[in-house]
């Protein structure tokens, strides 16, 4: 392969909303300052490798459709290499500074564990020398799912030998993202769990699991990878349980484990996981409302865990699908700095609960009141008087948010 | 009763996106021309009385939350006239001209049909008076669903006493809504339907629900009201079907069936009709986008069928909801004129399907292209190019609108 | 009121799965000895108060539709104390010996919460009286949820007041619970929680939520009431969140939390609690699997927190309803006992694991396996070996159940 | 390929319930007679080739797991006509005698249609010397889903050639399935549709597909293919739409609609189609009571569109598949055939809708009541009576059913 893998693809730059170019950033200036940081470093925006190289289109009913002239069909080390020059290329020309992978993902299975590693290694280095000074990875994580040894799980196998293969795995995984620089490394147990309680152990299976994290919690320290755990939410993924991303993202925050965001999104009338690029102005704001309540999310970030659509087949689709989500969570990121600057949001939280702030409340959440007070209390005062939660007005907040 | 019902709150007027109060429209400007009409034109907003008058805030684990100043706590002829009056007082303020009803939410049953015929007509004749020459009724419809009599439905109840009487409902119910110059009828069978196949003769009680049919439009016809059968398509009602509010309203646009809009909008976490003010602007714009297309609703029109949450319970909360409803879809028409105005949306779609605007197209969608034509041409061609969707393009969009 | 209740009813008996009673037991035989243990003493079936004898038919579009003859129209505590003669009626013919109940829905609100207490008191001496030595409370509860003061919760309120009016009537509670000898007090949070985050501070209500339970344990030992922390399952919330009933009481069950069990079903086509008594055989197996596994469930069981359909209007559907729902979980014991005398499932899952049944599987168990020393294993072993979960069999299993 | 492909497989056998091999049938007895039919007359069940034959265990998550003996990792025509002989010994062994393809499943896409219909045309002659006498297709179908050509869809591509492609396709699958002797020709449109209503022109798109429908009813007459247009109903899919499968029998039933039966089963936890095999012994009964009242299904049937779970890899999982799937729909018409001799629930239905069968009640059936009329007979009466539903007795009628 020779020259640029995407040469019709300008660096993308901020234009701003008045812009009507599908490659610029109406929205996302990294540079800019936003409520006392840089965009760039409320965002930390990682491009997820496994969606945008190794996603071919293909789903249950469908073969592959991306037909991206820089791959050959093959899965040899060679093509990895090409691969990894190309996600390099698109990385700076859309202008981030973060990427994240599956070992399996940028490196090809050999014969055996030890050539797999091998494989792994050689393109690593790679990496390592195309990454410079400016980029690094988000974090690292190993594929426990797509080979068919996994078809049991990886930590909760059923098979001893495929829980010995797993352990094995993830440790030079974490090695290897260590080595990259990356800050993180994140567990994804897409394939543990059961089919059917009838042929399963749960409580054997989940006790490995947690030997299996003490093992790997072990095996980081010994290595020199500092951090602690903290969740990783994906908004697509919350969804499918029922529940809204900002939810999740606000019950980890409120705990103190707020890691990073994988900021996709589903289809409200599809239940599985879509992995679509965020879009929803109304939901990034939320996002971005908890994300600086949190103080942004280093050393976590965003990830986008997101594809193009099975039918978006060109090569600048690429671009503008990441565009278009960058954008959205800047525009969300907008809207937070102004409903701060307004303060009557903020405003009207706080008159909600200021009952409790008074000597009983005090009392109260310092766990001092027993109930015989409280009892006391209730009969002095006769039937409470219960306020509007006023809900129709957030809604309405949106009216002066872009 | 003496006096205004809503005495703080002044006429809602339209302050521009600029304004933060609650009770100024930001985008709903009724006088201003959009794509040629005028925005109280396309949109046609009606009040729906049984939310906004007769919604109490009980559920089915709480009771009533919302004390309203005016309610007495009866049931009685008087209370429903002096319900009325708030009506039209609220229908002034909020700058709206329609509004929509059914028979036992303006009037209550009475021991008998007769008597509950005769409140009914007691409160539409004071109706009649207060909407002067510039109110009238978007449509009327009856309330077959809340009397036990109808716990096994109306047209399809299984007693063949509650199917005369639902008849004499509706044709009393049509009566009264074409005397006060309603423009529509409409039928909601909420309650028709089985709860299970096992004590249930579904044919049966389909031919039942025909034959009603059948005689209700004959009834229509001998009382001169006027139009056409078409779909009253329900957002909350779409979402809840595993549809968008969007996929309904388009598919019945381009049938040619597209009658009325219930405005209103779920939570996605969900399971039932929450009936919220839509206030989310992407889909208000794709609405509006199909609204556009079919050159308007009318003499259809927009009814909210939402309500305010349980929790909010003070009289301006009814304006509030009510306006950040009507900004909301406002907000979409503006979208769908930056949309119209830039016109690439248009020509995206009209390029995808340009292979289909050739003589062999034309044939086709003639119906006179038989297999055999099509199989000589496909075996001529060979293999058939075909070219990206350009998904991630239309999601952009977004970003150029508000 | 005079005389019986049920008079037409008789003490319902076991007739055996030839009866075809609509009034007697199929499958369900307290008495009878299955796998070591009386059914009933597996079982622990106790009558819920709330819906069997509160329960109105009402839903949010339609009005109530029982009218129970001994009902007077009024919720005076005189009505509360015939009703509670008819629950006792109810139990003996039924044949059953734990009951559950909310204080609100056993003795009206009063004007006070001193007027409110004492109704309690009116209510619970008569059933002290009523109970006799046979039958206690499987648990008592507080009803947190259906006065409008809780409609922003109660220990998640956001008004002091009522948080405190939550203490005074959770302590009252427990005490009545107590003094009837109940075996268990419950939680129902259903109020507690947030409508939009918007308007929410989760962190603080959680931090009152967490309080308000230390009180209540420390206000537990202090009145002598026995007994940990343990979970309540309810099948019907478990399938609304996306959860299996039976996952839930695994989950619970292998983490020593399994306490009681709401033993009803929703409509698997509804996205909200039907609460339906539980006939799905198949379902019951499960659920009676996971009971057995935890040697039963005292000093917990079964509630059936489950009502008559809307349009079950008569006096014996009440009885049939219940009859239906203890045949279905007898039944589901029944297969259970074959199950387990048959051997074949327990051994396929035995088999499944027994790679773990080894030295190095003991070190994994132990924790004593690093990720050094299993990487060497792995690779040492090369590629393992991964066998069929057989999945397809325990599905078969149903063919030798009834 | 030498001798038997499934070589420690008899010829599975009905055995009755007492039986634990898994190689058996406990319900399916074919030749039984029931309910004055035999048991294989009221099935027709069918294979499914791609399911059975194609299926890999590959998921979007995962690679196949599948490693058949007789497969040899090619797609050519010589490994097609090796699994078509598997696919016959599969049939005589489960003993039945019907199955259903896909063209592109049964024979590989070529590098032109005029190779891939060459290919077809091979394997198509071999299945029908396999075939005998005894053996032929409920129904074939072409696919039009997985070659990338039909990302945008087949008849409503947005496309010209690929439409005319489709059209060839059908055209040619057609032609195969009359040869073969098939029963019934399938359009399975699930590629059809769209992404975004942003890029689509719905109209056109449906407006082709009716023009495409109309050309395939044309040929199925030239070339002598009788039969009508009817449902084919699959029970996965009518859950992902929020319906029961029976509902949608029942549908399709009372509307003269009902073709054929993909007797499958979903999850209920999860939102996409899990294509199992049916093992729910209370929906297997409602199933076959429609599927009784419809005097059976000829010449539609039953194909089980079910694959083996991704982790069940053994030959012999094949057949204990199938074997449970068929054991339960046996199972549910030997329980339909009790429901009917004991003959109460349908006794239960008549008295439902008795008031019908009156004087007034076959006026309104015949069209002939108007609003007029029985408004004068609802005043007549007055309040009418509404008996119970008995909903919660249909519930218990499972207590006497397997």
């Amino acid at each position: 392969w020779e020259g640029e893998f995407f040469p019709g693809i300008p660096k993308i730059k901020y234009e701003g909303p008045s812009s009507k170019s599908p490659l610029a950033f109406k929205w996302y200036n990294g540079e800019e300052e936003i409520l006392g940081k840089k965009m760039k470093d409320w965002m930390r925006f990682s491009v997820a490798f496994w969606h945008t190289f190794r996603g071919t289109g293909g789903d249950p009913f469908g073969a592959p459709t991306k037909m991206w002239p820089w791959e050959d069909g093959t899965n040899s080390v060679a093509m990895a290499k090409r691969r990894m020059r190309a996600n390099f290329e698109f990385i700076d020309k859309l202008g981030v500074e973060l990427w994240c992978f599956h070992d399996r993902d940028i490196a090809p299975d050999g014969a055996t564990l030890e050539e797999s590693n091998a494989n792994l290694d050689e393109v690593v280095a790679l990496a390592k020398e195309l990454q410079g000074k400016k980029i690094h990875p988000l974090w690292g994580t190993s594929q426990l799912f797509m080979h068919p040894r996994y078809m049991h799980g990886g930590a909760t196998s059923s098979e001893l030998g495929v829980y010995a293969y797993a352990a094995a795995q993830v440790k030079k995984a974490m090695e290897v993202t260590h080595y990259l620089g990356g800050e993180n490394y994140v567990f994804w147990g897409g394939r543990e769990g059961y089919q059917t309680l009838l042929n399963t152990d749960m409580e054997r299976e989940l006790n490995h699991m947690a030997r299996f994290l003490e093992a790997a919690v072990a095996y980081k320290k010994k290595i020199g990878f500092n951090g602690e755990f903290k969740l990783n939410i994906e908004c697509n993924h919350a969804t499918l349980s029922g529940h809204s991303c900002h939810h999740e993202l606000e019950t980890a925050r409120i705990n103190g484990l707020l890691g990073n965001i994988d900021a996709n999104t589903g289809d409200p009338q599809i239940g599985w996981d879509t992995d679509q690029f965020l879009t929803d102005i109304g939901e990034a704001t939320m996002v971005m409302l908890c994300v600086v309540r949190n103080g942004g999310l280093a050393p976590g970030g965003f990830n986008f865990d997101a594809k193009l659509r099975r039918e978006s087949t060109d090569v600048e689709d690429l671009f503008i699908a990441h565009i278009s989500g960058m954008d959205t969570l800047a525009r969300g990121l907008r809207n937070v700095a102004k409903l701060i600057e307004d303060g009557s949001l903020a405003e009207l939280v706080r008159k909600r609960y200021q009952s409790f702030d008074t000597e009983l409340g005090a009392l109260i959440e310092a766990g001092k009141a027993d109930f015989e007070q409280l009892e006391k209390k209730a009969m002095e005062w006769g039937e409470p008087k219960v306020p509007s939660a006023k809900q129709e007005w957030p809604s309405q907040i949106r009216t002066f948010t872009a």
